[in-house]
């Protein structure tokens, strides 16, 4: 029983690069974007599909989002991460977090609906709410969230002072328009859909300003609403750089600590080498360089291996190990080509930041460079076998 | 008389965290949006409200803006941080402030307006200037003022040049367009509003050129128009960004020097720290985390006091003590949760910043993590307790 | 007569702060604003001026810009900071400046319009170009110029891709809309026409895709000119950056070298004061800071002098002497009010900056402190028997 | 044979400086440029060139790129930079690469069109493709490729939100104004329409909410839409940024490593200098400052040859020497004019790096200052020397 529940929370699991995971994450890819794509289409004057087919269709999807949900209840006792909590409050716990509140949406939105006597037609609109199950499998819902919540304050600010500008500007242009144009600007609250029309430049049109007076206020109207959402985007582009810093540098450190070459070079400078390395992934197979390309980055393996096909003889290098690195202290192409032997997780080291480290920390860079400087005597004799043979065979 | 002055005076500060300013400052909102609510929807064709009923709020909020005014004038003295002005100097300064003048502004603009013979109706418009209360008690009003002082040389060459694009587009759109539509492009005045409309991308749609240099043009006004602006958002941006940090770093020292630990830390590394930690307030009660969670920071208690849920007995952390570090260096998840026992002003310490730190300051660290480790061994013991009667119990 | 050139030289400089100098550049600035004024009021289908006293006052602008351009070429020897090239060589290199061109264009542009037979309602027109007349004197003008040279490269690179993007765009759109709408999108130039005020998101309404293919291409294109967009901005806004903070240091360093202090303070560290420092100028009479106010800053004298209006007597602070550290050192609000005896340049440290300082360079801020100290203590003196006095007196 | 290839491939390189590879530029931007222009103009009303010249134009162009695709295909191996790959390898690598796709799309479309029996009218439009040609020169395709590559992650974050808001604010504007507005919201997909249009703030006009609701929700979209695009161009801006900070050190490196100068400071400040130092180009003849001007650089010579116009006779500075390092010393104007004698390579150091780096490396500097001080001397003696003849010659 304990062993189903296991495999289960495996297979539920959005952060898991397990088979039945991944399966199960283009699944529920599917399932979402079947289900909206039915309430849509039902919309259209004409629906290319008649309602008992869509309702099935929509049936179905609800069923599949009933079971994910009643599942990721079943299992939640296992993904608390501590272990020594009782089952019903790990299960209350998921269901207050903000993943378990857009699965129970997803299934009660729709329901509670039907229940209430609504039309059909109707509830289906209710499934819109399933389009939040897209940004639940999204890497990005928490980092954003967690942007909102830093820059909360900040964004207030901005919003109360863009509430007070579009007040006066609605409130002035009623006054200079109500006049000529009794319709568009006729009361205070008629001005202010022209405000905030104009305010964040969208200007559809449909009210204009016709007085001397009426434009004049549009025109520093227009200016102070580019100026507002200025700092809007500067606010958030500012706390998404610093937050999207941090998580970089926690998931590049945690990659960092199971590579024992860095272990040895002491902890005054690997918060330095962190900042500068950069996750890679690669799935069994994938071609990482090609013989002749111009080398502007070095690797780390992590986990995994990779094929060089040196000549005479292909080599593998495994993890913990580091190559690329001939390239950028030779300044030369690279003189071998790198494949991922396995599903690999690397990490690189840009040449820019390569010359940096070696700027600032000669000690770190010494260690690379007797490594490179020794395969490169290796690899330079092969490739002069190499040369031996090519010229023997004679091609081009 | 001094001691209700003193109690006045800290109800009327927006920045106390006393229950009587907090409650001030909800009804001040009150006040301030039932009057503008008034206002606006007297303005609708048909008023949901009589009119006698609506002047009796606005006369009502009017009131109460008036002894709030005449308050803040009393109090004056008392605010002004010195405490040796003469009243009088205090009550002039105050009345010059920025603050003060909006309260001024709320008062006597509408009375003015009603003094001058205009009809009530009229008279109501004035009241928008109530909107600029909303801003007395945010707190950006001053950090935005700042930053546009810090800017405004920027700012200035800017629209400079934005102003003289626009006339060259403007006159350039009148001689292009004049002859095919000499309604919208019949003077330069006209040509300018088709200008601001279309540099700003607002695009009404009531003015478009339809000649074709007057498209040609068009295009690389909309496209200046967007460079212009974008210059406008990146000096805006980067002022606030400046100037945000400025405010941080000063509120975060505030709090710093109030925790002894950081003072044994050394003058040098404190503005490191100070830079890193980010302050957190919670009200009474307040979950800060639970077991079982992965931890991603740590806390230093500045004011106030932490309950940390752990078995056998909950224990009671202090004013001066951290916690909250044992995930850091363990990079396991909670072992037990903390919660507010009180209003409490807490410092956070993000992992990846701890890990930086950690790298550059390892005096810092050492000390943090000799006490981490102490209390985790404690835990263990604690833990393993609680594990044996759990399995005694059963559970799951 | 080399004395008239030199005082002509001093009044046209408009870097010049001498009372001619200012003088004359308000007079530039009123004679553009007219000249322009009169330009454009004169498009308008019933002027209100009519053609004999528009032409006066038109001649009389261009007038004064002859003169002016004439009076500058005369003075381009001396203002030639060399001092050893040949008169003829020094005019011909200022007739080729960007300010020589401007002033020549001014004084050209209607003159050759006027000459070549145009009405004089068109001749006019041209006088639209003495709007760059306002440049001309803006701060801005090298700034933005240098900004757009140093991202030159990167904007072209984003404009080549911007073009196919349109290009692309408009083809598309153009196969997608020419059956729908022969008028708006009949051939591929028609279809660039909607593709850029698509892209711009200026969005007219006055071509708008009606097909399917033609809304989701719209859409891609929407969601794609806002990217390209952002480029364009970010690289604008980078290069802007950049270009200030290289100027502000030089002209904070201008100013640093200036006060002795500095001086004494060793070469390793000046860089990074004067990254911190930043200037500030008061006219003669300005309020710096009240006494009561919260303290803030710091500032350093670069010229002029500065009253404290300490009791028993104001003291007066000449350039090389510092002031205000007191409020920064205690944290308490300001002992004293301060204001400039004269026109004064100041260097100021703001409270944040000084910290960080503090902390980085003990032995820098040691010297503030001790002159601090030194001098809270005459403070402290004063403020007793200021107290002394005013208890005696009996105010409040 | 090889002879003629390996002046063919010199010919085709992009990045390659000779006069041949210019000419065949500018011979490919005018082909690209005349057959677009054909394929535009054909789509008017009225085309202004008869079909058989335009077949005839379109044509040419076509034939000119295959031959230009055989011709690239003929010398890819000798671009592959390793050099011992198989020819027919090469090839095929050279196939698959981005421009060789471009290349290879270039001739293939039209091809296809016109073998698919699709009428000359048609074929002419799959031309749009030869816009891609402009991007095969630009330098900032690689960038901008490298770019969208590492801000992929996140842009896909900020998309799958942007999505989710699309579809609930078309859901609810369907919901509120299906009644009021049959047409225009009375599905789904129509409600998509006019949410795209608004939430990218483009506003054509065509779709306006009319109802309270519907309004409501518009303005919420329409700021809720700035955010999303305030992200999307703050990672671009960002990640640009970045990965132009990484491309110009590495520009700048290579020729930092060519200057001797730069070799004896030692590898611990070479980082810091490579940050600061900027390229620059000049053409032969080049004017690069003029006695008299103030000077805000200086320059280390890398390629090519300066000539320094100082009295009594000019001077030649050639690879490997610096100059102008006088001015900034001295604060004073430059002493003479210098020019390029021969295409040239300098590398500039700005007058506010020049005095950071003086602060935090006052070895490097002193270096300067002792040879600026020498030369500064020279020229002096030199200086007095003219000087005196020009007295005694009696100019000005």
């Amino acid at each position: 029983m304990t062993g189903i529940a296991e495999r289960l929370a495996a297979i539920l699991d959005p952060n898991s690069r397990g088979q039945g995971a991944r399966l199960f994450g283009w699944l529920h890819l599917a399932a979402t974007s079947v289900g909206l794509a039915a309430m849509i289409l039902d919309t259209l004057p004409a629906p290319p599909i008649g309602d008992p087919v869509l309702n099935a269709i929509m049936a179905g999807v609800w069923g599949f989002f009933l079971l994910e949900g009643a599942a990721r209840l079943f299992v939640a006792p296992l993904q608390a991460q501590g272990g020594t909590d009782a089952p019903t409050r790990a299960r209350l716990l998921h269901l207050r977090s903000t993943e378990g509140l857009i699965d129970l949406l997803a299934v009660l939105a729709p329901g509670l609906a039907l229940a209430a006597g609504l039309a059909v037609d109707d509830v289906r609109l209710f499934c819109a709410v399933w389009a939040l199950k897209y940004i639940r499998y999204s890497v990005g819902l928490g980092l954003m969230l967690r942007v909102l919540r830093q820059a909360r304050a900040s964004l207030l600010s901005v919003l109360t002072v863009f509430f007070v500008v579009l007040l006066l500007a609605a409130t002035l242009a009623y006054i200079f328009e109500r006049k000529a144009q009794p319709e568009a600007f006729g009361s205070i609250p008629a001005a202010m859909w022209w405000a905030i029309v104009s305010l964040t430049t969208t200007g559809y049109g449909d009210a204009v300003p016709q007085t001397l007076w009426g434009r004049l206020l549009a025109g520093v109207a227009m200016m102070g609403g580019i100026a507002v959402f200025a700092l809007w985007a500067g606010i958030l582009a500012t706390a998404f750089a610093e937050e999207l810093r941090r998580r970089t540098f926690l998931r590049t450190w945690d990659l960092v600590v199971k590579v024992p070459f860095f272990q040895e070079v002491g902890a005054g400078v690997i918060a330095d080498i962190v900042q500068r390395l950069r996750p890679l992934e690669l799935p069994k197979g994938a071609l990482l360089f090609r013989r002749g390309q111009r080398g502007d980055c070095m690797y780390f393996i992590v986990e995994g291996s990779i094929t060089i096909d040196i000549q005479p003889q292909p080599i593998r290098l495994v993890a913990g190990q580091f190559f690329g690195e001939i390239a950028l202290v030779t300044g030369g192409p690279r003189t071998a080509s790198a494949s991922a032997a396995e599903p690999t997780q690397l990490l690189v080291l840009d040449i820019a930041d390569f010359r940096e480290l070696a700027s600032r920390r000669p000690e770190l860079v010494k260690a690379i460079e007797v490594e490179a400087k020794r395969r490169l005597d290796e690899n330079a004799a092969a490739a002069a076998m190499a040369a031996l043979r090519r010229t023997g065979a004679g091609d081009g």
